[in-house]
């Protein structure tokens, strides 16, 4: 018996069972058919009557599972930064130097806004209508994320309060975000891999570098 | 008389002086509305009927003096760096140290961004139809808003390759253009002017310090 067949009879027993999975299902359809949609064409590709279609579903039956397109898009975004996430997580065993595992997490951010280019730059591309803020479960998915880089921040500056350092790994990761998303769409200039690649690396060493950097006086008085 | 009538009447002798000022001026023309477009809602509130009328002219008038819209979103992007450059103009008399330089630059970029925050997210979000590279023109524009970065960096770094202190000077810029651009937008955390401004001061001296970072040891045996 597979796990649908399962489901279906399970519900027998509890029909709030059944209808709650045939919403789950529904709404995975569509986060799939947006998630298509997305990474085709970009945000603007996204038509309600053609995720409909995709998913073998009336448009009225969207607005039954999401609230809204909006609302569609950010799961598609939570689907983008697990699947980011995932492909982050580091190899078991004792952690890295920090400064190697800030460039190991800024390398595979690059990665992967390479091979995902559409459905990485939608995640930044998307604002909510009327200028919303993006609710708290989203945030938290990107918390995640960021936890991934303020790990190796807490070996590196190990006197910088929590407040201080969780603001830290946003900020290195817009910097990051900076010249990978400048450099990937050519904004400034042709960039070859290489180049972007490297130029990334100086970026990450210096501000490693720089961030525990006291002047060498400073040091011989301690010595 | 003013320049005008000036210009009509010098072109009395010269027809082609006449037709040449009327066709620049439309153009300046187009350029203003087509500005006020974007300022007031983005690249997407910028259509062809509505500047044709802003600007006195007939739609067909537009690709007589542009080649496509794309030709005056770059002239609008063009006149957007050239107010920024104006913006970043250091104070006359000796150059500050290189650190504070670059801190001054940064500042500058994020004022300009948060004063014309609809003009300068165009500048990034404008893709050339068919993923075309922007002219020569338009990269000669920006090269010398670059060249504001590269003069503290020859300084900071005076054994560093010019090609090299070239590409550093768009990583640095696209690295605070990142903190710049996800703080303002407030895409990771709502972020208050005093906090983004602190954020981009940490980026820019770990930047400055990490990039001339020797090991102490090895600058005390050069004692």
């Amino acid at each position: 018996m597979n796990d649908v067949q399962k489901t279906e009879s399970d519900s027998v027993e509890r029909p709030g069972a059944k209808t709650s999975a045939r919403r789950a299902d529904l709404r995975a359809r569509l986060v799939a058919a947006g998630r298509a949609a997305i990474a085709e064409g970009g945000l603007q590709n996204l038509k309600a009557r053609d995720l409909a279609a995709a998913a073998g579903c009336a448009v009225g039956a969207i607005y039954n599972v999401f609230d809204d397109l909006d609302d569609l898009i950010l799961r598609i975004g939570a689907d983008t930064l697990a699947r980011l996430e995932h492909g982050l997580a580091g190899a078991p065993g004792p952690a890295p130097e920090p400064a190697e595992e800030l460039l190991r997490l800024s390398r595979g951010y690059l990665s992967f806004a390479r091979a995902n280019k559409a459905l990485w730059r939608a995640l930044f591309e998307h604002r909510l209508a009327g200028g919303r803020p993006a609710p708290a479960w989203y945030l938290e998915d990107q918390g995640r994320l960021f936890a991934l880089v303020e790990a190796p921040l807490a070996r590196l500056l190990p006197d910088e309060p929590a407040a201080s350092r969780v603001l830290l790994a946003r900020t290195l990761f817009s910097a990051v975000h900076g010249v990978v998303s400048l450099g990937l769409e050519e904004k400034l200039a042709p960039m070859s891999e290489a180049t972007l690649e490297g130029e990334l690396e100086r970026l990450v060493r210096a501000f490693a570098a720089g961030s525990t950097a006291r002047p060498c006086g400073e040091a011989s008085r301690k010595d």
